[in-house]
């Protein structure tokens, strides 16, 4: 892998893999007689048009769409590029649907648009709703992410998830239950400090203080967030409530200055000193990329564990190694929705692949690793059950 | 053919040939290391999206958008099935996503909405646009699907066609020049009686007036549609005006005597009594399905040239032989819109290979043939080059 990494990737390289698109359409069952046409189109395909409006639950059977993820995007938030729009969001939708195939199992589309208005995002998924079976959202800026993946939950009867915000916070718990358990620790122990307060951000925390982490720290631009700040969003002021337990004040330095992990999802630097102001065998995820906040070899002097977004660094954290199972468990059960167990129970699951080999620079599985991913979904499936948004099976 | 249609096609057959639907995503290019997903996905994919937000061009070279085709539907005229809903329109929208692909090599997605507003349906494939490179409008009910097709055409910068109204029409019109040119006629000497003024009959009409046929008379359930006839809608006065030249009154009867055409688009039987008034060498194409309007075997006896909707009998006429050239030629030529000179063309190429081997039960292609789409396609093309609707070939 480092070898083959070694060869820097070229434009030429890159642009010609996105020539003509990155997705195509198969006919698994092909038409080439005319007994197949009149299997798959007319007449034949009547008899399955008239079983779906005489019982709905038929579309889920003898349709793709129940198994089919729409990767939903308006372009304000793409990777690191900011606002460039819908046009210009789709080679990561593609991406993304690509990745939906090869690690679930699922058929998957990009669907962007050309309108950011959050109420005509969700009124045009509701006109579309029988055309797919979930909805990735992706790469919407925040605060609008919060609100659309909100009224999109309760507007439509499929499992819906903001991948920036979830996917995210399901790997960056995992990771931290692998750096947990290589440092010795219990998640109820440990102090995090997460620089960065937009979707990830917040995602994370939330879901860090779910799992039962000691007590969590958030930062954005203007430092760190605290009940009566001056000009916290509803987000934000939310956060307010439930992190900064220990009452801090002030910037990265306070924050960092005893802290076990260090979570950096904001492009801003993290000098060397700070990190050495943590406790004893602290943890770093520098997970900007392309450029990590610190440089994994500088963090790796004072931190036991570091892990980055990269995959040319150990420790890859990549969101590749929840959705595509999460999604896929969520559609195997039947789940109408995508509770907190089940990503709960998603990060459990990839954390227990990463058991079989964990040590300071395998906190993960490789985010390629085709184990994850079935894992996953099957955790996912049974949450989803005990949650009581699928149907028990037969 | 005949053997293998012999064997009934059984439910249990259909059913299973339907199960998880019929499509299926592919990744051409797999992600299978680190290295195929550093170019696939982040980060080297943020240089195509980066390369789209400064030229939008690059979105059709570089996303799989340009060849994908939007099989659009509310279900309002499903088959014969008449208003059955979105969902239960899907499996007719998956097959036509697969002979796209099958016969086109065009990608194509379903896109169902569960909306029968004209604009509605229009606002939603608007705010959709840089999600597809071309919309193919299907089992929408009539008047609504004019005004839908025409506000899309307006709305849209991509090809737009009702295929229920402008394929059937130009298959039509491919199998009149075969029957024309079997039995020695031009079309400017044809007088073409056509049952049904619904989206195919009116369409069907136009393009045969275009095209040069010399008089064109058209019915609905209530008989000949003649200027200053009670009740009719704004799509049957217009085509009042430009129909019935002879100034016929009546009914079906009244129409066919001595007629040279019977074009068959509604379910009412005709006798095979007033097929024996038609004209000397008088062609019938009896295009309801499953049940022609009068059977093959008894029109034979009359007519010079008998055509159906089925593949059970001789001169299949199916629109499978026109959209996925028509669409395939608009998409290869860049056109953003499809003319009537596009569809005459497309007519002309379909008839231009039934030329080879042209004879009573051959006045079309088959619908299976491989060679028509592409002849087709490069017609389309040229034609929308010529019509200044696609750029000149560099």
């Amino acid at each position: 892998m480092d070898e083959e990494l070694a060869k820097p990737v070229t434009d030429d390289e890159i642009f010609r893999a996105h020539e003509g698109g990155k997705l195509d359409i198969g006919v698994p069952r092909p038409i080439s007689d005319p007994r197949t046409l009149a299997i798959a189109y007319t007449p034949g395909v009547a008899k399955v048009s008239r079983a779906i409006a005489e019982d709905p639950a038929v579309a889920r059977t003898h349709t793709w769409t129940h198994r089919l993820v729409a990767v939903v995007s308006d372009g304000t938030a793409v990777l690191g590029l900011g606002d460039i729009g819908a046009a210009a969001s789709l080679p990561v939708m593609e991406g993304k649907s690509a990745l939906f195939k090869t690690f679930g199992g699922l058929n998957s589309i990009p669907l962007v648009l050309n309108t950011t208005d959050v109420d005509e995002i969700v009124e045009t998924l509701v006109r579309l709703r029988p055309s797919f079976g979930a909805v990735n959202l992706e790469d919407v800026s925040a605060p609008r992410c919060f609100e659309l993946e909100a009224k999109l939950i309760e507007a439509l009867d499929c499992p819906v998830m903001h991948d920036d915000q979830h996917g995210t916070a399901v790997v960056v718990l995992a990771a931290l239950r692998g750096a947990a358990t290589y440092t010795g620790r219990q998640l109820k122990d440990l102090r995090v400090v997460i620089a960065g307060a937009g979707s990830s951000g917040i995602a994370c925390a939330k879901i860090l203080i779910l799992a039962g982490v000691g007590e969590v720290t958030l930062l954005d631009s203007r430092g760190i967030i605290h009940e009566g700040r001056d000009g916290l969003n509803k987000y934000k002021a939310e956060m307010a409530k439930i992190t900064n337990a220990g009452g801090l004040r002030g910037g990265i330095a306070e924050a960092l200055r005893g802290a076990d992990v260090f979570l950096g999802l904001s492009s801003s630097k993290v000098p060397a000193e700070l990190i050495a102001t943590m406790a004893p065998n602290a943890s770093v995820f520098a997970l900007s990329n392309p450029d990590p906040e610190i440089h994994p070899d500088e963090a790796r002097q004072y931190a036991a564990v570091v892990a980055t977004g990269r995959s040319d660094f150990p420790n890859q954290i990549n969101n590749v190694s929840a959705f595509p199972g999460i999604f896929r468990g969520a559609l195997d059960a039947g789940a109408t929705r995508i509770t907190e167990n089940m990503k709960l129970a998603a990060a459990e699951a990839i954390h227990a692949v990463a058991l079989d080999e964990l040590d300071a620079d395998h906190i993960m599985p490789s985010a390629l690793d085709p184990r994850v991913a079935p894992e996953v979904a099957q955790a996912v499936a049974v949450a989803a059950v005990a949650d009581g948004v699928a149907p028990k099976p037969a």
